[in-house]
């Protein structure tokens, strides 16, 4: 099925998401401020709109991928009687409250809105390995998930507009955690000669899926408010970490990490949770329980 | 090939790896300072030694899981006599300086030595998909491989004894960076209701594997140390971070990650690397940048 849809910027994102239409034969309207960003697009078959405008006029379905939603706003805010009977996708970062926001700003102006979150980097757009989630109502997605599919595994998390940032930002954070600790894992392994980060990386990647399975098994513990410590416990951890803390020291590694960890299982076990597993330390994450 | 084994300390993990053992039928001798700890072995077959001069009588290849390394000096040093002729292979957790230094203490005694990470709870042990790690004479490794296996998949490193408690600090310091970035966003997900921590990590382990792709992108990266932002640079990082910061604070999370990201990438933005990938941060994590 050929679609017509409408990528309105042309960031390294916005081009990927367009190159990705174009492979999948829909046809593609593109925009993006400063002129030129287009023009290897046009090469692959996009028509390119003048303004905004324009761009809304071409298309029911309007993908925008702008800097923030500052700038979506700034973007649409002139032409926004253009955007009675369209359906805009907004694949923009931020919060959830500004997600929130946009989706009330675009139903005010006729428009049906998904808001959304881009889980890979330019690279991998039109891999359907990678998700792209969505928020905002199920019929909307629906409508248009044949679409959307040609960026990637499109994934529909919920009504509330904000899911999709609200998820975005979660997962990003859980991605600077293993990217903070994967370079903090490498600089170590590293430290004492002979070890590059490819060969450590190839170790931690099959050790990133026994911290999967981790994961699966304290997930329904942070759901029952229950925390058995049977596979590890925080007084074990909270042991272990003092290696990593001297380990890094004794070598000059320096991310932050290690002390984050030390406070936080400190926390646990002070509080008389040394028995429980990790997933007791949600409720200090939670900031349930206050230092 | 059945074997004969020795396992000192049956603590959570000691259990699990004389079980292992046992089921591999393998002829396990074991044996603990507080006693009553071997009678399921025993039931299962164990043979229990009343000392760990016994324990070291009995078998060539002698496995030591103890609470330190201080522990296994405490356990062996009164019997080290004993250990002429016998492989030790110690799966204690300690740093690599311990673990060098015992491999020296080791060799006083006649014993060859190898070095162990177990990368897995006592619930993974025996399951093929679970790695444990050593380091030492590669020979030595060789002669035992097969019955290591019992245990998990076994790992080799490197001739360094100290390889294995490096990798194990570094693997576990990747851990609860990931641990922690993802009860971060269990709880971030989970703020506005409706988000269950089981349904979040369903997503969650989705991504890590989009995660584990970006770090075979930047290995290469940190080995060569060029680090092009073509997929994504640090000012997006940077503006990013920003919203799980806000978007923690409106909800009351903490869990101290956000601020270390934070103070991360503001460093590599602020010495001029705004253009770069993620990969560039090793140089301030590895201390060679001061703040
Ligand atoms: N790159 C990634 O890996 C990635 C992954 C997931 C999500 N995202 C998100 O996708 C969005 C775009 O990212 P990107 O990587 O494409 O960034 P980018 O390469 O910096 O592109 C920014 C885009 O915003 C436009 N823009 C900025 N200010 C504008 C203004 N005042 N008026 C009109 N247009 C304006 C730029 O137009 P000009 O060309 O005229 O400057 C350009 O099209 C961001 O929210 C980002 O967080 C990116
Ligand atoms: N549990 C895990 O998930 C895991 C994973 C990887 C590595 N490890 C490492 O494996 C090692 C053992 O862990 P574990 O979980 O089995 O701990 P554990 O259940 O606390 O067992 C500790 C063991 O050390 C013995 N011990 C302690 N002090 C002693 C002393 N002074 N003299 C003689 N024996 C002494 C204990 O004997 P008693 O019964 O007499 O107290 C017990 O056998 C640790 O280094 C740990 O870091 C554990």
């Amino acid at each position: 099925m050929s679609a017509n849809v409408t990528v309105l910027g042309l960031g390294a994102m916005g081009t990927a998401l367009a190159g990705a239409f174009l492979s999948a034969g829909h046809r593609t309207t593109v925009w993006n401020r400063t002129a030129g960003r287009a023009d290897a697009l046009v090469a692959k078959g996009a028509a390119e709109a003048a303004g905004p405008a324009e761009g809304l006029a071409a298309s029911e379905l309007v993908v925008v991928c702008l800097a923030t939603y500052g700038t979506v706003r700034e973007v649409l805010d002139p032409v926004a009687d253009g955007l009675a009977g369209r359906t805009l996708v907004n694949l923009t970062s931020g919060t959830p409250e500004e997600a929130r926001e946009t989706a009330a700003w675009a139903a005010a102006h006729g428009a049906a809105y998904l808001d959304g979150g881009i889980m890979t980097t330019p690279p991998g757009i039109g891999d359907p390995g990678f998700m792209l989630l969505y928020s905002g109502e199920r019929a909307v997605f629906d409508a248009h998930r044949e679409v959307l599919a040609a960026l990637g595994d499109p994934v529909h998390l919920g009504a509330d507009a904000g899911l999709a940032s609200l998820y975005d930002t979660a997962l990003l954070g859980l991605m600077w955690a293993a990217l903070t600790g994967w370079l903090h894992g490498a600089a170590l392994a590293g430290a004492d000669g002979g070890t590059t980060a490819t060969a450590f990386t190839e170790v931690a990647g099959r050790w990133m899926k026994a911290v999967g399975v981790f994961m699966n098994t304290y997930a329904p513990q942070v759901d029952a408010g229950r925390y058995p410590g049977d596979d590890a416990t925080l007084d074990v951890h909270a042991a272990a970490v003092e290696h990593l803390v001297h380990a890094s020291e004794a070598r000059g590694i320096a991310s932050g990490l290690p002390e984050v960890f030390r406070e936080l299982t400190r926390r646990g076990v002070e509080a008389g949770h040394g028995r429980d597993s990790w997933a007791r330390l949600v409720e200090f994450v939670r900031g349930e329980v206050r230092a």
